[in-house]
């Protein structure tokens, strides 16, 4: 029973959980689209192997430490979404790629050279694709034309075998991403240089990732447990939310100010421009007004709701996946059953 | 040598940690105030007992589970600034108080009745001291008049001895908290009921703590690494600052972007009304625009400073508290000598 788990803790639904993963591959395989899904959401390597088992092409990752705990959990086909720099890493990097299929991205010409001369010695050459910028300002070659160029610097590095074109997050006009997408793989193709991976991302766009026509494959993280954000973008209803954060009611200062004993070191200070912290599941009138590390200030102005000091709330957060980073473990419950801790092996990997 | 270290990592300077400890401590010291440093800042064994052996008169934790690790550390006075909820708390507080002094708040009648119930059988009383809010807007009673009833209640309670009054950041008018203090406490007198403690706390404010008259002790936690809300209080200058996180840049998309491996996963998205996620130490030009969770974006706009990938630079965070939250361990370091990876204890410890 969830009376039995102390607060603040973050609960996992795995039969939502379940759900959102079938529905979203079955999407992707309707569209003949890989799903690629990204581990940062769960950092669990259960939830990692159910998406495999569903039908996913392999797995998504951002940092080699998640890579490093998915592969020991036995995750054969791994894509790390990120500029490797520096010999520490490119040493681990080499360990990875011995035991499992491995492919990173590259945006520049630096990281080229790194990972050429990590690996020129290695029996397999590494799978490279280039981040584009299509749009999202944060790294990526800027125009096809940069594409090309640096493609030419990966197809003669040794070590190295060209993988494609991977960009994130198309979330403004999916038809210019496309455009984007096809004028690079065009121009690539003119020299010779096939691209056998295009690889989308992001979950706000997950329900029109077919309308990128160049795509071979959609990365999503979020999808497995949906949040705010998600609601807000309309790709989930409340019922889609697997993860929320039971926090009990410790304080009642006025008659509309309840505190929670959950804040920012649970639920996290991320806002993306959502009004207040999180959504109370029960009374979403209830506004998550601020948060500090250890306390969550309920504004009760809006609501009839008078809850009294124990009482428990589940709240869905505007975050999920830097909610799970900020505990040891999630409870993985189906309804009110609880089913048990579940230890969460990727958490903190920074590196 | 700082360059041993991959990145990104989170980098205590032991040699300022251990100034500014010094420095608030002969600050608190000179004006006959008792320091009783917030732990929740380091989380570190190591630097709670420095405090300690500095002067101080106890510790504060916010959660049991920080106390825990502390306890189990050596420190023999700890504060749980917190109401404490629930019959599973109620046992582990019970513990704690068999092998230290141990004290508590309360801000309502139900965390009074459970920790009554919770420590009637217990050899030593718990101290329990009422949470005030004079301002903050968080927890605590509203009212002197409210103190003054709480106060009966709690000293009418079997397990229980009466503690005196504690309050969070009263950043507003000095003057005005201490007016507020005074009544509570002249109040109590009156019927008999001494305030062996008054409590204040809060970093941005440190210097003046004096200024609120009825304080017989005061908790600052940021103090002992500070950060850019130190910064901006005025409280701290940039030599100050001892926690800073080690990033690399691994992208330079156009020429006045440059991306960071550094992102929320270690800075956080606090953000307090700051422009933008931290202050690059060399380049403060740089503002640090955006951060997802393993980027942070710098917009080069403002700055001639043209960094090429590899390259590494130094951030302060907007609020150093939570960044040590985020890591395993951080880096002690003297100048640019490491001394070596310090766990970080009570990290993660949210009930």
């Amino acid at each position: 029973m969830l009376t039995s788990i102390d607060t603040p803790a973050v609960i996992v639904d795995l039969d939502v959980a379940e759900r959102n993963i079938a529905r979203f591959q079955d999407h992707c395989t309707r569209h003949g689209l890989g799903l690629r899904p990204h581990i940062k959401t769960h950092k669990l390597p259960q939830l990692a192997a159910r998406q495999m088992t569903a039908g996913a092409v392999g797995i998504t990752c951002q940092k080699i430490g998640e890579a490093e705990v998915m592969a020991q959990a036995g995750m054969t086909d791994i894509f790390i979404t990120y500029n490797i720099v520096g010999e520490a890493k490119m040493a681990r990097l080499r360990r990875l790629a011995r035991g499992c299929r491995l492919s990173v991205v590259a945006d520049n010409d630096a990281v080229v050279i790194g990972l050429s001369s990590g690996f020129a010695d290695e029996p397999r050459p590494l799978e490279v694709l280039i981040e584009c910028d299509t749009g999202a300002g944060r790294c990526g070659v800027q125009t096809p034309g940069e594409a090309l160029a640096l493609a030419r610097t990966i197809a003669a590095g040794p070590g190295l075998r060209f993988g494609g074109l991977m960009t994130y997050r198309p979330s403004g006009d999916q038809a210019e991403v496309d455009r984007w997408l096809i004028e690079a793989r065009e121009a690539l193709r003119g020299e010779g240089l096939a691209c056998p991976r295009i690889s989308t991302g992001g979950s706000p766009n997950m329900w029109h990732c077919q309308t990128v026509t160049a795509a071979t494959e959609h990365r999503a993280g979020v999808y497995v447990y949906n949040d705010r954000m998600q609601l807000r973008a309309g790709a989930c209803t409340v019922e889609d939310c697997a993860l929320s954060v039971l926090a009990t009611v410790v304080s009642r200062p006025t008659a509309t100010r309840a505190v929670l004993d959950a804040g920012s070191k649970v639920l996290t200070s991320d806002q993306f421009g959502l009004d207040g912290f999180g959504l109370v599941a029960d009374h979403p009138e209830a506004r998550v007004a601020g948060l500090s590390e250890e306390h969550g200030v309920l504004d009760l102005s809006a609501t009839s709701w008078r809850p009294q000091v124990g009482d428990r709330v589940r709240v869905i957060p505007n975050h999920a996946c830097v909610v799970s980073n900020m505990v040891d473990s999630v409870w993985a419950v189906r309804g009110t059953d609880v089913e048990g801790a579940l230890p969460v092996a990727a958490r903190g990997c920074v590196a």
